[in-house]
């Protein structure tokens, strides 16, 4: 495989950081690595592949994986030979650090993907010491798992828990502008779905203008595509917050809900918000006064050294005065993700979340409240700074009425 | 959890179907199960837990399955409990057979929701026999699979491969008027496309209005999301098959690939089609032609009773006449599919695909050649009839030149 020649601001993958940034990424996973007595990490979640090194590529639906050695200065990628020349194109890895496997090992019964990782993994003498998997990660399935237990020594793989997750958790100034832009775009989309929502349009038709404008971005920046689609659930199905939407008409007096997002170089801003088409019942606006209320609280509570189940207590504090009771948790941290999750699998805002907020984390604030036939989502992703927080994406947080 | 009385007609998951066809999909599961003597099945394919039941939510980022046991007449579903409504909203499935786990399982380090589904098994007694998993798809993860062993006696669970994918594989004259109604919001979203893609245009505009337009379907049925987003390699990226797009804007003499695709009910059918801006290169145009005259044999070649290699044998042979080799392979089983994946997983058009083509088998034609810094896709999704094959999808079989 030949190469083209790039710069690393030519680099897709790495159009948005400096090589820099990269490299206080690997020092601090060698660290964390270190720590916790791992000589290798094998890093399969697209979203740790690409923090790590840029690659960036829908390639994730192959087994393919970035691996850090305390051994070597830079990670070594392993993936599909069709998919090899989307490394120099997105990442700074050295030619002599890209493995790619044939097609003869996709999608058959008697040679697997993982056992082209065991050989290289062996070849580069790397088969020794501890090796940290991402074992709960979305495509590390378990026939890769028990491929490399099958091609290792017993009890050699340790699980990795979510190590480069929560090396994300605190974003750089980078990333934070990133994170900035795409609540630009997610502005005008929801501005753009809250205006278009009316009774006769049908769902798909909004999911289809609210997909273009996130694409769109501005005239300064595009967007980028995001790890959840629209989220739309409408009339009675409001009540399910992960169904998308149907080829049915808005109606009169329906409550339509609207989860959002919009991303710049993989990095999300999402939002949900609440339209009532017509005279909305006392009943729902007095739940949504509850939510309204609720997320002030919460996010007055935000500052620095507080722990993430305060701000689930604020929230819960004035729900509680309205009577109503949230049994799900309220929110979760966000950034960087690839399908099928933008949340970030580490921290939670909800009871017993002991971790402590720190300036530059970010989160997605979601005090949904479900109900048999209804939901009511007003939601507000956030950055912590150094006295209180930061919102991301600016759009009253009520229910919207169109009479 | 109270449920909304909703007929077979009104659940989101089964508005195409009839509960026959759940019912038949059903019983041929089991047939295959008895067959390789499991006596449970747990599906965690998003695509064949909704090919089952009907089930529908973007809620595989989170474990959920559908449990198939061979002495109890339906399926049942377990998830998370924010998902659980949508269970009778897009299911025929009793509510008896509906267990969900709370967010205290979610994201957390001393519980996992896989400890739940195994308690739900012991609940049921199911814990005892062969019990099938499957092992290598997409959100299986090794940790799933790692707290199922433990929950379970050890060499209890079998891999059941791709056990309902490949009952998948021959589709219902149902979902072949889906695929065809795909086709027809996809010839939209691909001439739009070639009309559109022109130097000063950026890529994410582009992206922006395939993205409208696929899910504005028709004035008669609108668009569903599909597993990939649309892939643009552009430039010297042509070669790089799955990059998607940048904020760049098109340039004159430049090479665009457009790997597309529209869906109807999460049934899809993908094509991909190649532009030059400007006067394209003399070797540009020969491999072009080879290109297209390779897929007019292989389509001419198509009929039920052939095995899937004669087909990329017939290809192989004019590539090369024209002086051509590809390695990778061209082609493979599509359908039903949720991201990151619309491909089946079950055969491939390649040397030594001993797979027989039936009728109502559906398959993307995918011969794509690239170089180091160049791509030429032009691809043709296609059902195989009673005498030949029918293309799913219709615009020429050329590359596109726009002067």
């Amino acid at each position: 495989m030949k190469n083209i020649e790039r710069t690393d601001d030519e680099r897709v993958g790495m159009t948005a950081f400096g090589r820099t940034e990269f490299e206080s990424r690997l020092v601090r996973t060698k660290e964390l690595m270190s720590e916790r007595e791992l000589d290798l990490l094998i890093v399969n979640d697209p979203a740790n592949m690409h923090y790590l090194t840029g690659y960036d590529g829908w390639s994730f639906y192959v087994p393919q994986c970035v691996v850090v050695s305390l051994e070597e200065e830079e990670p070594v990628w392993i993936g599909r030979g069709i998919d090899a020349p989307g490394v120099p194109a997105t990442t700074y890895l050295k030619q002599e650090n890209i493995h790619y496997y044939t097609d003869n090992y996709v999608h058959v019964a008697d040679i697997h993907p993982a056992d082209f990782i065991v050989d290289m993994l062996k070849l580069r003498n790397w088969n020794k010491g501890n090796i940290g998997v991402e074992l709960d990660s979305h495509y590390y399935t378990g026939a890769i798992h028990q491929k490399l237990q099958e091609g290792l020594l017993p009890g050699q793989l340790k699980d990795s828990g979510n190590l480069v997750n929560w090396i994300r958790a605190i974003k750089s100034e980078t990333e934070i502008s990133l994170m900035q832009e795409a609540a630009e775009i997610l502005e005008r989309v929801m501005n753009l779905a809250i205006n278009l929502v009316e009774p006769g349009l049908r769902q798909c038709d909004l999911a289809a203008e609210v997909e273009r404008e996130k694409l769109k971005g501005t005239s300064e920046f595009g967007g980028d595509y995001t790890a959840i689609v629209p989220l739309i659930p409408t009339g009675e199905n409001t009540g399910i917050p992960h169904i998308h939407w149907t080829d049915k008409e808005f109606q009169k007096d329906e409550l339509v809900v609207m989860e959002l997002a919009a991303a710049r170089h993989h990095y999300h801003c999402p939002m949900a918000r609440t339209v009532y088409l017509g005279e909305p019942p006392e009943v729902l606006l007095n739940i949504a006064a509850a939510a309204e209320e609720g997320v002030e609280a919460a996010l007055s509570s935000i500052e620095p050294g507080k722990r993430c189940e305060e701000i689930e207590a604020a929230f819960r504090l004035v729900l509680a005065k309205h009577g109503y009771v949230k049994a799900s948790r309220m929110g979760y941290s966000i950034g960087l993700g690839f399908p099928p999750d933008w949340g970030e699998r580490t921290m939670s805002i909800r009871p017993g979340a002991r971790e402590i907020l720190r300036p530059n984390m970010t989160f997605h604030l979601m005090p949904a409240l479900w109900g048999d036939s209804w939901g009511v989502e007003i939601s507000q992703s956030f950055r912590v700074t150094e006295s209180g927080c930061e919102t991301l994406g600016s759009i009253p947080r009520k229910l919207f009425i169109k009479r």
